[in-house]
């Protein structure tokens, strides 16, 4: 995994630059109504170095991928089936929201490290790939991030920062811890 | 300002690569009782293509930095004055939280792009000092970005995202917008 | 083009970070029978500095994209229809064929200026699509950069190069310029 | 060869920085006419992680180095005796030849990834040096990539990707495997 | 100390990110006045790969952090508490020196690779922290690595490059080896 | 000059690429009896954005290329003709002088940002080529830098950093101001 791409090149076969199954639909029973299939270098070896992964992102009715970022990388967002609500969040102080309902061939760009979210708004199961500049993204979600820590963040500075009261932030940390 | 640094230090002058007033102690007079004092590129234009910045950071007793990122940046935090709680979550799907209470003189790492926080638990004014591994690191406040974006993300994404109902998420709006 | 994606991200608007049309097939009437549909920083602005870019990739039946080359990007290669041979080769001395026959949502990658080429061997029209490490990943396709530059390549360099005589190189070049 | 370069130097000795035998000249008798001595990170260990390596080029008279790419890396090309036509194409769909003439003490770069040759014109024994932005470009020749590799490239792909028949490719085949 | 930093984030713990000390006064009962006490990946493991790091910086009243250049790194120096004389010097032909008087507060910048020195011209100990843009910046102090190597560089080179005799050469190897 | 190379492909002429006169010896009548002939961006406008640039070196003999640093780039040194006495010394506190005596043919690295030199120890005029890893490397002449900077370093810093006395000091700048 720390190898040089190109001595590697004398000792790989093909099955380490390939991965199957991207035409399976991931499985979105779930409160969030999405899935993420990953292919980043943990599931595709010969990405090690490369700067590049892909994945396949499903979404059922109303499926949302919530508010995330990817704090190596920048993401290009296309649409294969369904009709998505898009955004990002542009850095402090302006939290500007950028934002566009996309359609089946659409393709949509959220640049590094940016809060950012698809939401499925068709009455259909919704398809979508996403390409993403390193082959090994991370993915940060805002909500199990922050509430859903092992272990958890001090109710304290959740409620603080939040600007509510503990209870609050302890429904927040049932739910997701 | 994205010129070529070398070029530029036939022509640039002392001030260029000079700013003042580090040894102010921010106004920490509002809601989360912190004030960050940047030192980027946009304060100090020398800093253009360097890869680092700094900034000064003041806490009022019980001052949180609340939860953020910087997208394009690592950080160095740097106890000056103070105890603090200190954290930074790692990426999904682990969420684990690295945590740590620090006092005067102690360092810790927040590497880029992770959520982290840091929180003023002494009954004094506190001061750290940042350093940051980008002269545009940009930082991202969960709180604003996700609740306080102009304009505001749907109601039906941060309820969905948060498992709230939209009444918890409208409260938060009005308080961040 | 060449601005700050930061700065930028205070000015730009929604559009600056869409493309449309992905969805629709590319023209495949043409010799070789497939044809490339690039979102790459000239049909998306948005990309710059962001070092990622994707194209759809269609194909008639037996339709071939010819062996190429990205000079400043490696590719991932994601099968969205169809059965293909893909394959790459390594460098000097091995010159290894690293080949493959993908299906339906199988993904392979072509590391970075490596001579690659994808070949329908189905029955039907075959779709792809293209990840790609640069927002100007650059594509040198072999045929045409060796045969059919402008103005060509002297015929004495091309003849010794691939150890055939000059009638042989006139030939190839009536046919590529 | 995957340390840090910083480590290293508290243990190295003179000799990892050291490579002998640039000042002879390498062996012509080929049907190209030419050789290649390269000082890569393989051949001089004190190059791993400083992006540069050289090689010294020989070339009978109508020697050939024929076209071929760096994936990793733009060349500088000096000419210390002889007279050659050098020339790189650019990026599909310009696939514009820059060449040139060059003299004794002439210099022309080849950028990243692009085909490139150089081609002794005089009557005598021709040498330059060529200076690589990377301790291991690797090298792609054309004519053995496309035609020699190991297993061949299907006969098919490369008939129909040089628009030439079967019979045709099977001698380059014959030639170059 | 290789290793992906993600990976990493899944075993590490607090500690591999902290270090302590850094409110304790360097001992500056030197020649020099000075003394550096240097935050860098060997001292704190957690900073590998992320490109920053940072060093607490003592004078004794006149005390001088003599020329010397990071060949790694960009710094930017901040005075905790002072008066100091700083400069950088820029490359060759111009070399220019671009000087300062810098108190309590300030900030200042020496671009990557360039001799640069910091000098306490106040009557008390002085302290500044440095931010470097490296995890490994690396220091070379121009006197000692030129009449202090070990072995010494021939006397006849140091005394052809600064024009003077070799007695004086004598001298100053006698005072730093 | 800021430009992106690849567009810039589209309507650069060979020209662009080319620089002449490498072979012509570099007139050596002063002190040091040396002389560097550049052929970085400045001369050969091309190279911009591609990472390397070469020099042509002659030294009369017992001439020097005196102790100096490119504080952006890591060098590859080729003996072309004649008999040299280099070395580089290692970052502090070891200061390791790493030191050879090379012959025609003979290759040495001096790593990125490291002081080093080259003294031609034979009784003729001596003739090497430098290859550098960016198209911009820089050049710190230690002796110039430290003592003929304008305006001159304050003499105290320069006395205190070699512990010499001020008229030294004053010696030396003398000589290279």
């Amino acid at each position: 995994m720390n190898g040089d791409a190109c001595k590697d090149l004398k000792l790989v076969e093909a099955n380490d630059f390939f991965f199957t199954g991207l035409h399976l639909a991931g499985n979105t029973s779930n409160p969030l109504g999405s899935k993420v299939t990953p292919v980043f270098v943990d599931q595709l070896p010969g990405l090690n170095t490369l700067g590049i992964s892909v994945a396949r992102l499903d979404y059922a009715p109303r499926g949302l991928n919530p508010p995330h970022t990817h704090p190596r990388a920048s993401e290009i967002f296309t649409v294969i089936e369904g009709t998505f609500y898009v955004g990002f969040v542009t850095s402090n102080p302006e939290n500007r929201l950028v934002s566009k309902m996309l359609y089946k061939g659409d393709v949509f760009v959220f640049p590094q490290g940016l809060i950012h979210f698809e939401y499925n708004m068709g009455p259909y199961n919704a398809i979508a790939m996403a390409a993403l500049s390193s082959e090994n993204p991370g993915v940060i979600v805002m909500a199990s991030a922050l509430f859903g820590s092992k272990p958890p963040i001090s109710g304290d500075v959740l409620a603080k920062a939040f600007q509510v009261d503990n209870k609050v932030v302890q429904g927040l940390q049932y739910k997701f811890y």
